[in-house]
């Protein structure tokens, strides 16, 4: 089940991480960007967004097990895009790492059905199987309920794939609805209630469910909670670096051994080129200075807390 | 602003309707699917997926103002299938049709931006704005916030286009979390709430906010009191045929003139021609046909509640 796989890469990196490629491509250094085809700018810009993931990931798979890949930055460069979102996926692929989708897709069942085909099932035909954008583990919205979660579950079944659903989310009006408090208890518990529901027949070696959930850095109290309630649960800790969160916030989100959680981080390693600490070297090797900083502030951070991984 | 548009679309045809464009393969009649390239089918499948759609356009263009096209059919045939979903857009537009872009996105703040540069804004790239998928009106999912709807409504200021967001959806397992009691108030009237709010700036002429809704047909009660709740809150309804809502289901949605609302259906339409009523003809005629019926019995039932258009 892919959270072992992923828990075991984590004790074998000591990285709980993973590097989120949202590649727009402003992030990208001048000299990165190709001359434009100026009737079909979006290849061009495609095919540079491309060469940046793979360079970064070039630099980042032997030091940690995952990305996190987010699709919107994609979808923006339409079909041109989107191919450089499955190419980036199959190239972390071919490097072994595990690859989160971040899409956050969420439905009615037959249409959460076609997204789960997109991302975890995948289409027959000419006699195989064929995949659209294959993920190890999608993450998806519970807003629409139990039946718009079960087509994934289904597609859980044999391929040993999971989901991270979104719990509390990192940005600061995620209590708007989240924290609301429903029927005795805040909507994002009631939702985290479902998800330890969901994963029951999911749970795998290492005690954790392929049924996982998001939930914020910047929300360290329900980071908490929600760790000391679900033991079987998985977390998706976003928010670290960017956002404002750091080694500290993220420390209560982890079991007693450093497992449970992966962090990710985005801009904080896309863009460290830019900053004054990184910036005379390359956006590749920035990348990877900025991984192995991130690495040690969040060991530190476990150490403190007594959570050595 | 599009819901004026699509206002004075649906008196023009007397059709407040969307076709659904949720063309999976498998909806295809067998003499419209081409030899698969074996080694790379999703390009034929996407091919044969774009032909039917434009077949079903030139058959509807002239009876109802817009389409729905709910982008995970299109995504499981990967990019291919995503460059189809493009080219029906343009397709719909150059008839003249308004095109709801059923994609349910929602993310933190950096992130739904760019979805809505996805959907509702575009790129700037030399010289020029590039649209990935050219929406008019994009669904969007509230669970994250306001700052997760923000960037579409900053998108929304200068291009008149619009959202609706999901409030109550037409799934049997939507009150889970929707229906909670949340301080004193269902979740979904919580979310409704919101939906208004994030509106106010975006009245049109005829009334309407160009921050819309949905609710699903499924939902009588609840359509209905949002209908008395909201005047100026254009409603989408989903649930209609397939998913067992009829004309007299969905009266209530509508304002006293018959605006305000429309109503979609997909399978009913694109599988008519399975259907016994319409199986002697082609599918785009079966579809035709479908379309016209479901139009009188919506007319039928906005008369018989006093609602005609």
């Amino acid at each position: 089940m892919v959270f072992d796989i992923l828990g075991y890469k984590i004790k074998e990196t000591k990285a709980p991480i993973c590097v989120g490629l949202d590649t727009a491509y402003d992030y990208l250094p001048d000299y990165c960007r190709s001359e434009l085809n100026e009737n079909d700018p979006f290849e061009t810009m495609a095919s540079d967004i491309l060469k940046f993931n793979t360079a970064i990931i070039d630099e980042i798979f032997d030091i940690v097990p995952a990305v996190k890949i987010q699709i919107a930055y994609y979808e923006m460069y339409g079909y041109h895009g989107l191919k450089a979102y499955k190419e980036t996926i199959d190239y972390a692929h071919a490097k072994g790492m595990v690859v989160i989708c971040d899409a956050k897709r969420g439905d009615i069942g037959a249409t959460a059905a076609a997204y789960s085909t997109a991302f975890l099932g995948g289409v027959e035909a000419a006699g195989k199987i064929h995949h659209a954008f294959e993920a190890d583990i999608l993450t998806v919205n519970p807003y629409l309920g139990s039946d718009g979660i079960e087509p994934f579950l289904n597609d859980m079944e044999h391929s040993g794939k999971g989901i991270f659903v979104l719990v509390k989310t990192s940005n600061p009006s995620s209590g708007e609805f989240q924290d609301k408090l429903c029927e005795g208890k805040a909507n994002y518990l009631q939702v985290a209630e479902k998800v330890a529901e969901w994963g029951e027949k999911f749970i795998g070696r290492t005690g954790y469910s392929s049924v996982g959930a998001v939930v914020g850095a910047t929300y360290t109290e329900q980071a908490k909670e929600l760790r000391e309630l679900y033991p079987h649960m998985f977390l998706l800790i976003p928010g670290y670096g960017a956002q404002g969160a750091g080694g500290d916030d993220i420390a209560v989100a982890f079991d007693a051994h450093g497992g449970g959680a992966v962090v990710n981080n985005s801009r904080g390693i896309l863009l460290a080129y830019k900053q004054e600490r990184y910036k005379t070297v390359s956006f590749e090797l920035a990348a990877r200075a900025a991984t192995l900083d991130m690495k040690e502030d969040i060991l530190a951070a476990l150490k403190r807390a007594g959570k050595e991984i």
